[in-house]
């Protein structure tokens, strides 16, 4: 149930007219049991960037992994029956196929050698989020175990390092349904509201506005993914200035992910 | 089939290190009949920019399909029996059940009062783009009759009436599988690709790349959409800057949507 406060709505949110998207150089390659923040706050720094609040820092779900230590060698994986017969069924490595099984609650499609689940953080995804990309050979990357804890926590390091009210996305670059491409989507979302909703909101003729939930976080987080890149560039976070008053947006929160039984798609 | 020419990937196309998106200020309302390449050419002015070679001009859907008199008077549509029989399942207006099923050529999925469709030009999403925001009373708005025409002609409007060689994407705000929120999505692309194929190139491990193919357009139309805004505040135009050589990136050109056969939500 969502609760509705009695402020306007558009007083809690309003579209920016100017925003920049910067991706910081000088982010080194992120080993188990670094901390995060004062690597970003001194790539802030080498990049010449003197934060503010209200700045939203997108950050690659990857390193987020990697700091956390989710790396797993794939020889340690014993694929199970399952993961073998799925495995010859999309002829994919079936350790592999057991890790996303290990790591999801159910299997929504299968087929065409792609394996979409729902992630046990509820997310539907390909593979569970699972990476091999800019990943040592012979190993896979794991989403972090609780992402929103994880990004919560970022962002109270972030905030105290930098003395100032940053919001922090974590992102991962996805497929989606019906669509070519990927693109860059939230994960976790602290200090900002992950989507904006606007009913109760009026369009010029004072109509109530069919659209009226923002995907605010899977926007930036998309903005983001085009200075980010894919290829190699080791540009895993960038900085989103332009948005305003994001913490008063904060309320009701909206969770990302559609509930299982309003979505057709599951 | 696509062709991949000798040329490195990544030479194609890098992501950029630094992106501004800004929404135009002095756009009017937009009336059929209206051109709007002099119409964005005078917002620009407004808005005290100066265009340059590879900047991107997104342009909502809602103000080309006004130009072009997409404008339908629902007292006019006399809804079939399919229709009626619809719109009592979905609790939804027959008229409006009706323009959707003749700007359709399938329906995707039925429920909880959301009709998702198949357009007639490819793009599945929720009844037909069909629009009843910020569109006068008693009256419905569709897709320009081919978004990817006007698209191609405004994107030429432009770059005459501008001098300049810009790219153009009119955008709208759409619904998605799984998650919470709508965003700005491509439905028509000109000067640059729509999706960029990075198959071929390598992680920092030399290992090729699993996400292959970023789907260049609809990051931008997501980024734009945060400046764009939803709530009559009436920006239908934003200019994303920093991105480089797009015209060198357009080939091989990839569809918007994914192919019926590689979809396994259809």
């Amino acid at each position: 149930v969502i609760e509705h406060d009695a402020v306007s709505l558009t007083e809690r949110f309003r579209a920016p007219r100017r925003l920049t998207v910067t991706a910081l150089d000088g982010m080194p390659l992120v080993a188990p049991g670094d901390a995060l923040a004062p690597l970003i706050a001194a790539a802030l720094e080498a990049s010449a960037i003197a934060v503010q609040d209200d700045d939203v820092i997108v950050v690659a779900q990857k390193i987020v992994s990697k700091s956390e230590g989710r790396l797993v060698h794939l020889a340690d994986v014993e694929p199970g029956g399952r993961a073998l017969q799925l495995a010859r069924e999309l002829d994919k490595d079936p350790r592999m196929v057991q890790l996303v099984l290990d790591e999801s609650t159910e299997i929504v499609r299968l087929g065409q050698g792609v394996l979409i689940v729902e992630h046990r953080q509820g997310f539907v995804m390909a593979n569970a989020g699972i990476d091999q990309s800019n990943v040592p050979p012979g190993y896979a990357l794991l989403l972090p175990e609780d992402v929103q804890r994880s990004t919560a926590a970022l962002a109270e390091g972030l905030c105290a390092v930098l003395s100032a009210r940053v919001a922090v996305i974590v992102s991962d670059s996805v497929g989606r349904a019906w669509r070519n491409g990927t693109m860059g989507q939230a994960l976790g979302v602290a200090g900002l509201p992950g989507v904006v909703d606007l009913r109760g909101d009026t369009d010029m003729y004072g109509r109530e506005l069919r659209v009226s939930e923002i995907a605010l976080a899977d926007c930036i987080a998309a903005a983001a993914s085009l200075v980010m890149g894919e290829s190699g560039e080791r540009r895993p976070v960038a900085l989103v200035r332009g948005l305003e008053a994001l913490a008063a947006g904060s309320t009701p929160e909206r969770p990302l992910t559609r509930e299982k039984t309003r979505d057709l798609f599951r």
